[in-house]
């Protein structure tokens, strides 16, 4: 759940960075930019902003917005059916970006969300500076945090069907609802 | 055939123009810029700089990279034994963009290489944008062209597979050879 007018500012202040980084994207594609509080209703603290540019029956593109320390929950793509899943490239593009996938425990510079130690598992930390890059398996759990000044970021996939997305956070619920004031 | 003086001359330009459009490519991944003439011996007419930044067994991404006026040659990607064929998104990043399609003939910004009228049968005229988009289905012919400052594109697509590429210029040879001096 999250206030129509929150909704509004976080919107805003996405394509205020979008700007900042002088990425080519249109007013068009800015204003259809979706906020995912993945039903925990604390955007700022867990959440994140998508900016779908492409979504055919085959890849998609998008551009994922964190706004200051906000922090994409632990979640992977599991294979549905006869496709073996979601296979994704991350591509950092602004800001900094602290990447978490299974490893050696190294974190260091990012931190768990308060009170969700037991929904954030994997813990080896990757610092994306513009311009890294990494490939994600199907199946991989992952989850992503910005630096204080925000990040952008890049999600290159096959098919997307976010609905079957696993979250380790059992209180997740994919749909975001908006609250009318 | 390219001379490797013309080759290098050719690379360092494009990785020029990738700097002044301020894009996020590593130095890493401009050094591995691809220059290819088609086998037409004539880059700076007919050709394309690629900077391929994935490229998995499902998805691939690739920066295009056209010089002044620079024309990549019309081809499309066919279908291959059981997999439908490449379906590719283009998006404008940097630059004029000049795109043909099939359609009514409203050709009117850009031009055909001279002594090549033949071998650029549509032309349906798309003037590209920073930010525009669009979605090529597998067996659509297409080329395109640079406005008089160059231009930079995205190309997203399934699997690619560049060596069963049609062309219908017959004189066209996909591998690059390089001359040493």
């Amino acid at each position: 759940m999250i206030k129509r007018k929150t909704y509004i500012e976080v919107k805003k202040r996405s394509a205020a960075l979008i700007d900042k980084a002088g990425l080519s994207f249109t007013a068009e594609e800015k204003n259809k930019i979706d906020v995912a509080d993945f039903g925990l209703s604390d955007i700022y603290k867990e959440g994140v902003q998508i900016l779908t540019f492409f979504d055919t029956d085959r890849i998609a593109g998008k551009l994922l917005i964190l706004l200051s320390d906000q922090t994409e929950p632990e979640h992977w793509h599991p294979a549905i059916g006869n496709n073996p899943g979601k296979q994704e490239i991350i591509r950092a593009l602004w800001g900094e970006l602290r990447f978490y996938i299974p490893g050696v425990n190294n974190m260091r510079f990012g931190f768990i969300p308060e009170g969700q130690e037991s929904n954030f598992t994997v813990r080896h930390e990757i610092i994306m500076k513009p311009g890294d890059q990494l490939v994600l398996e199907p199946g991989t759990k992952h989850w992503f945090q910005a630096g204080p000044e925000g990040a952008l970021l890049y999600s290159f996939s096959t098919t997307v069907c976010d609905i079957k997305d696993g979250f380790t956070d059992p209180k997740i619920v994919r749909t975001t609802v908006i609250e009318e004031d």
